[in-house]
């Protein structure tokens, strides 16, 4: 039985980059599967991933990452090698709003998300329950102005003992602190229920209906120092009209957002998402 | 044979408005082929917008409006009588992307678009011969700085020359004087590409790039005095990537920027667009 | 307090019928919250459905419905009138896939669907816990050919003990007899995980795929003794490409399935969805 | 300023294909802007599509053919080189719609289709005039039941003496003879107005009506013996309803033909397409 790895990578442009990788596997015997690259013409930056299968007498994954890390230091590569059928670990928090949250719980539990939750936190006992009937641990973590840092300190600790990968905001409604958030560049995945840049801050639904917009949105993206200002890993949009009101928009709000954060966080934990700059290139 | 005609009001919202005008269109024989109605629960504002079919041998448009404005004058409506079967008089602007005036002039040569273009105005000589072509009127209205009043001027000229219900501006990049503007409120439809309120003012395509965005827009307004802040009429995106560069973002862009414009002016001359404050309320 | 209507008629299509029954409610004090109507020019037939708040010392709901037979029976309307704060009974009968099932309870348990899930139903015990966290009867109910009459029989009692207003086959993968379905017109509703009328019949993704469409999609209907023939409530699609195999196409139309079945529940549960002969009428 | 090739290939699939690939192209100094691979797990081909660019003082293009023939015939290629700034020579056929004809000449004027209308040729003489305007020489070529072999072979001969590469039929509205067909294999595109396997044969919207069906699509598709069976290229929908009679599906079905057969003509002349059995692989 082969095994499948994905490997990415980002480094200056140049030529040769694709001859070189692609020659080096073959030779490991190793079959690409699926491959994807972008080169930015703006940033002379170029990305990669290479979806590939090591036949069971191949060198074997340390022996691989030896050699490939030859390659990489020629071509002053950032990289990682993934394990294709290791499921990411993924810590999720929330407020009181549980449509994400259910979302998620279900795609892991069918399979469609390759991901297994270690815990739920959240600053409301809510759905503490939920997780039980899950089996996942839950961690209700109040917050007030006065606690944030202790807060956050508790929820890095349960991002440390669960060894998770990545945190997915599943409408968590609290602002995390910019210290917090530098922890984990790249590793923290929002969802914010506007189409951003639009409607950035709080309660974007009143402020769309004011505006009177066609259409609302989602945006799942980075979770950086500045507030909604992270990499964007996807959007999506529904069409409303002059009779939504404020409530109305927050139930088809619902199906977007649920929507656009599953895409995002499948996309994330399939290796597809790489950071350029304050953008993402996503090999859908 | 009968004729048609749309009857649209807006009026304080109480009980008994659709008793009473269906009642007085029956008692006149005439027979409702569509309605549409909404009462905005905030600004307690009725609207109403009736298509129907007065009998050959019915009492003729006159005597209706006549009638009419006794039961208008009850429920202190704002109404308006369009003949259905009327075009529209519709004036185009239009600089040097030609994609929305080419697609409004095949929907208006096929009716498809229920309206002739009265004149096609431009502040370059591009288009003339396409203009030509079509046998309709071209003004070519230079601006600069210095002449933006008198060229202002005689755009209102034309508009007055060719008695135009609507003036469309269809990629056209000078900003109209808020003076113009408010000459003709409810009647200047601007196509602006992006998804509104992102990306507001000059070049939207490249901030849309800056910032990263998965979904490019576009979005048809009524002109006011604020730039790119009047009652949004119509949106619409379309899917881009990380390999979408400026350029492609502007070639995605005006298929969405032809197609939501096409929609805003088919609801504008259809009458089924009626201003609430600085909203609209769209009857599709 | 006011109570909420919704009052759905059909008749054949003539002047006057608006404005009696709109009228008719004014006279009763009701005040008309929405209204939507269509004249089917093909069939001559009238279709209205008007949600209306009756206040607290109106007639009350008996005397209404006396009243209004008499103005029903000169239009020879069918008519119906619901409780707008009523939720209906839904009986889900499913088999393996889980997927619509669990959107329907989440909806279900937030409010967002306004309905009452009396019972689970299925021909296998996957989801008996399921069933059991959520505190709904659950009725395992095997079937083989020879057992299909007394397991339907079955299901009928359960559907008569629980007084289900609507059976929604959440991906119930037998198909019902004929008997069966037509004692239940307009009150099931099944979810065809194909964009009907393509790929009728069994594994519509498997016939999607070889056939190598770009769009796969879902298509809500009534039931009715002609498999996949019923009259289509709601349809939607999502984009795939040639690297879609039939096991991905299953992924992808999960999120179409659910998200068609649920708006057709919505449309249904709300009143909205009128029968016009084998087609229907959607009040969205 | 170095030349663009598009490099397409189909082969069987095995390990070191695109390293074989690119490790030639490294070697030429060609540089590699963007590339595609999709290995089909059924048929075991492999499907490759390169677009690089060759220095000034690279070997220049006879040579670089000859070379990769010999690379190409180690892997049993099928390949095609394209000059990737060369436009594709494209004929046009169309009936009395003149939707996706002004379309596609739009977009060929003002370069966002790279390609060069050869002729257009129609059945009837409508479009004569807009013909001449553009410059473009117009064939009328009436026919008959009795005259149809004639007519095809005047048609074959506008083909060959014009040199074009590819015929589109923007709603020509004869069915043309499989002899005809088949001396075009992956040459003629064209636009089916519903979303197929649905709605075969003549008057689809129709048919679509008669369903009652909520989403109307089209269908780009080579022409191959078999009647609307051809290979699929793209496909999009439009959301409809109740009230749309026959003629409005017809012009709501316009935007989306147009739309889908200017996709899937764009996807040909920049070689996305790649036909796999009765199927295409679309490098999007």
């Amino acid at each position: 039985m082969p095994s499948a790895y994905i490997l990415t990578i980002a480094c200056p442009d140049r030529i040769g980059i694709v001859a070189t990788v692609s020659t080096f596997l073959a030779v490991q015997q190793c079959n690409i599967i699926d491959s994807a690259q972008f080169g930015d013409p703006d940033t002379r930056r170029f990305f990669l991933r290479i979806h590939f299968e090591m036949p069971d007498d191949g060198p074997g994954r340390p022996e691989l990452e030896r050699l490939f890390a030859g390659v990489a230091a020629t071509f002053d590569m950032q990289w990682e090698l993934h394990d294709a059928g290791r499921k990411s670990r993924l810590m999720i928090m929330v407020s009181r709003f549980g449509h994400c949250l259910n979302d998620l719980l279900f795609r892991c539990s069918t399979g469609t998300l390759q991901a297994e939750i270690t815990a739920i936190v959240s600053n409301h006992a809510d759905f503490e329950r939920i997780a039980e009937m899950h089996g996942i641990p839950f961690h209700h973590l109040p917050v007030t102005k006065d606690t944030k840092r202790e807060q956050e300190a508790a929820v890095a600790q349960v991002i440390e003992d669960t060894r998770s990968d990545v945190v997915v905001l599943a409408r968590y409604m609290q602002v995390l602190s910019a210290e917090f958030c530098s922890r984990y560049p790249g590793r923290i995945i929002n969802i914010h229920h506007s189409f951003l840049p639009s409607f950035k801050g709080a309660s974007p639904y009143h402020q769309a209906y004011a505006r009177g917009v066609k259409l609302i949105g989602a945006t799942a993206h980075y979770v950086t120092e500045n507030l909604d200002e992270g990499p964007i890993i996807e959007q999506e949009v529904s069409r409303v009209d002059h009779a939504h009101l404020p409530d109305a928009l927050v139930n088809v709000g619902r199906d977007v957002e649920s929507l656009v954060l599953s895409r995002a966080v499948r996309y994330h934990v399939e290796h597809r998402v790489l950071l350029n700059g304050h953008r993402t290139v996503v090999f859908r």
